[in-house]
């Protein structure tokens, strides 16, 4: 007999961890993250918490995705001492959401759990269009970049990229991550006339790693980079032999991974 | 030798027509056509055209869409004394429209073209999602329709859509056409798991009876009008035989197509 549970349930309620699957346009917020004054993806779920089980509390989010980025696959955690079932929590979260976030799952997970400090791999994916003009239906979603890229030169940084490299030069300042070393499972361009969509599966990134490996991928197709620019940035850390930012609305975070434990 | 051109190179520039190609997202306008106080597709491109050219004018649109109906390939004209050549006409007029209106390309008509007019035919997209939640990620673009519906059974009301038909069950009132026989000559609906498109194209088409001819769909999914109701509904002409006009965001203007002449 479990005499701890059986106290629990005449006392106080006992915590448990629920996790959250969601997804989010981020056109709207200012990204993942609670900023001062600034609607963020994390601030309205507290809320949407708060409304629905009464409790003030932090949640944790599996990504830090900045401002303009999107998700379809993300996960969030919290403690929790809600009666409310766990799987039962969909649909009032979502009576106090705006509609640019849903949650499609919600679900007790196993002690220990953390979005963040437990995801295992994540996959993105970036759409942008070559079109002559800017793109108008489904804009939220796809960056513009003018002029004709050299896909064959991009298909060949992809390959460059692929494996496990010290991606130090595909970062931006401003994070605090000790190792830079990571490792890219599969790296794949894909292309239908003007619109194409880059997919990149990793075991981590660091702070705008994707949008730089895309950026990277404009210039070496624009011909402003080299092969011989994306091998140096990969073997030797320079931040300049890689490329710029490209812009945050093309960018989804496609999927989380977690090991079997969670 | 012309004459009549040489003459009016020497004077005020002659009249021309021309024809617009462009694409808008309905969502934040009240439709195509102008209406006081509120933001219209026609409207934001008559200023466009205004600061252009420095004409005041009035632009003739293919169709009169909804608010919150979106077009891919929507075609205007209007008559124009401009000096600056025709297939000029996008970069400066883009330079002066909203982000949710882009034109793709500009030209000279033939004399007595009218977009609307002319007009000869139209294909029509309707996406939607049945997911349990509501989309999220280009949800501007996607109805969301509750439940789970009978494929089989709407793949057989469009074969009944099909052909010529008098359409006077498909339409809302207040529109003033006379003649209410129309030929649809492709009927298709496309299902890719919890994503659909159903998409028709026509000689022509009633106030809101591409919507309605999906909310007949929607309710032949849910059993709740029969084939029976269809066939009703088009060899009588009874309304309430047909079924409730679908909500807006799903529709998109696909193509419009003009006779050879044009």
């Amino acid at each position: 007999m479990d005499l701890t549970a059986n106290k629990a349930d005449k006392g106080a309620p006992t915590s448990k961890i629920i996790r959250l699957d969601l997804a989010y346009e981020g056109t709207e917020f200012c990204g993942w993250q609670v900023q001062v004054h600034q609607r963020s993806v994390q601030g309205v779920l507290e809320e949407a918490i708060y409304a629905t089980t009464g409790e003030r509390l932090r949640v944790r989010g599996c990504s830090r995705t900045d401002a303009g980025v999107h998700a379809r696959g993300y996960v969030a955690s919290f403690i929790s001492r809600t009666t409310i079932p766990s799987e039962r929590l969909v649909y009032p979260l979502n009576q106090h959401l705006p509609r640019d976030v849903r949650i499609h799952r919600s679900s007790e997970a196993a002690p220990g759990f953390d979005a963040r400090r437990c995801a295992a791999g994540k996959t993105y994916s970036y759409t942008f269009s070559t079109a002559a003009q800017e793109p108008v239906l489904g804009r939220q979603l796809i960056a513009w970049e003018r002029g004709s890229l050299d896909e064959a030169r991009m298909q060949e940084a992809c390959v460059l990229y692929q494996g496990t490299h010290d991606f130090r030069a595909f970062r931006s300042q401003g994070s605090s991550v000790v190792g830079t070393v990571r490792t890219l499972h599969e790296v794949r361009l894909e292309r239908e006339g003007d619109l194409w969509r880059f997919w990149v599966t990793g075991n981590g990134f660091l702070y705008n790693m994707v949008r730089i490996l895309v950026g990277t991928l404009f210039e070496v197709g624009h011909h402003t980079k080299t092969l011989a620019d994306v091998r140096a940035a990969l073997a030797g850390g320079d931040r300049l032999r890689a490329g710029r930012v490209a812009k945050p609305e093309g960018l989804i975070l496609e999927r989380v991974y977690y090991e079997n434990q969670w």
